[in-house]
């Protein structure tokens, strides 16, 4: 599906070295970065309501069609150029490596935990998975001032959940008897799980009026029970990053309250290892590439 | 799985002939109806919020334990005793046959049209399924002002939902070019289908931000696929009748905009040819049992 010459990356930090005649909000030597896309219509009602990223021509950072005929080329990359609307402000005190995966991961889980109503202190907040999306997910929620339980399938992910990530509980969610005690206490749930798993157990944990959000995407369908939807008035939403004024937002917000990411910063030539290790989910949680030290040397 | 001696029947209809020195809400020769519920905790999060349909200790009207132990019989009587909170006022100008189902078919379709804010004029809101449910959510959506479409499977419906019902547009389901073009026109689905059926072309008829209403309750799991929810941060959701506090709104609703259900009323002694008849869905849309002049006759 890719097209060719291809420059991936996305969640991509660095240094502004030159800006536009037009350029209002940005000057050089500032701390931007640029998340999943670079581009959209601007004249849709996603567009209008700042959801750039719901808008059906919204363009990716890398490997599709800018607006003017070119391949747009991602981060890996010395340089960089994009408009300013798609570019954030990275506030002084995140570093730059650790803070760069919010650009997606961040805002793919804090604009749900936002839009859905998930972020009123009191209330309990489940995050399905603990991998890049999962740890911000708990991070972010625990931001908000919410409880947070990680559902996971993986007992031994408890300790680093709840003493280094901060969560406050943690489910198996293949023990029968733990799911069981937790049925109907949680207002949402974020599910970052992109394998297909089914949706039922999940559902029971949710509250009356419970929401549970996919920002996973399973390449089969999953299996939906529909009647104990209706017996709560409970909601299964997706959500897929977020405009570009949240995303602003979401970075200020991780400003505030320290929030980054846990990263492997790695050099350009250990890009294929990391690949490997990506399969097998070895990774605490992302890796960042230092392009601007290695990318020459590779 | 019922417990006899059972005594069906709800959505019904009656004049009050006796009330308890507690009664506040009615008096001697009221019109009143009952829906699908006689009680409640009175003391859990749903019930505080007017939400007993969603109270887990909810009491069916028929054939459920009810506070002192009996169980509760149903509307195939011509007398009934309910506590004031269950009990609605039918609006004078609303015939009590056709008026009746709106107390169950009704409600099921008001509430989420009002919960999931479908209902601003100039909205566009389509509804699967015509039958009981469908019909009554036609005439309320068109109540609300917003554009209703009719999807169904059977092509011979199109002039009954449009002429009769006053839907603006009929979408045969089947039919891949009238659904295609029809992709991402939708505000909100009210799904009324109870058999099993394929969400992913109706998925497809939302806008971005669209909500896809169940209330109908397939025995199966239903194919859910997640990467369309992602891409339009879009809501697959259930909805299970409504409050008491809503349902007299609804009824009132009903009352100011003249929306009935349309009846076929027939006598006790026919029940089981309605039966057989209803397996046909050969009914527009509701039989109504009249059994204040003909239950003892039967």
């Amino acid at each position: 599906m890719s097209t060719y010459p291809i420059v991936p990356g996305h969640e991509i930090v660095g240094i502004v070295t030159e800006v536009g005649s037009k350029v209002e909000k940005f000057k050089v030597g500032d701390r931007v970065g640029v998340g999943c896309m670079v581009g959209a219509c601007h004249s849709c009602d996603s567009c209008d309501n700042d959801l750039e990223n719901y808008c059906p021509r919204m363009i990716l950072t890398y490997g599709a069609p800018y607006h003017d005929g070119t391949n747009t080329y991602g981060g890996y990359s010395d340089v960089m150029v994009a408009e300013e609307r798609y570019v954030v402000r990275i506030p002084d005190n995140l570093p730059l490596d650790a803070g760069a995966p919010l650009l997606c991961a961040g805002i793919t889980v804090y604009s749900p935990l936002q839009h859905f109503g998930l972020t009123k202190p009191g209330m309990h907040v489940g995050v399905v998975g603990l991998g890049g999306l999962g740890h911000v997910a708990v991070k972010f929620a625990k931001g908000f001032g919410v409880k947070v339980t990680v559902i996971s399938t993986s007992p031994s992910k408890k300790k680093e959940a709840i003493e280094h990530l901060g969560a406050d509980y943690f489910l198996v969610s293949r023990d029968p008897d733990q799911m069981q005690a937790a049925m109907g206490t949680m207002d949402g749930i974020i599910d970052t799980v992109s394998a297909v798993h089914p949706l039922l157990p999940l559902i029971g944990l949710l509250k009356s009026q419970g929401k549970l959000v996919m920002v996973g995407a399973p390449n089969r369908p999953l299996e939906l029970p529909v009647f104990p939807l209706l017996m709560g008035r409970k909601v299964v939403a997706g959500s897929c990053i977020g405009g570009m004024k949240e995303t602003q937002e979401m970075i200020d917000f991780a400003g505030k309250h320290n929030i980054t990411a846990d990263v492997e910063v790695i050099p350009m030539d250990y890009v294929n290892t990391a690949m490997e290790r990506l399969e097998k989910a070895d990774v605490r949680y992302r890796f960042v590439i230092d392009i601007g030290n290695t990318l020459k040397s590779a």
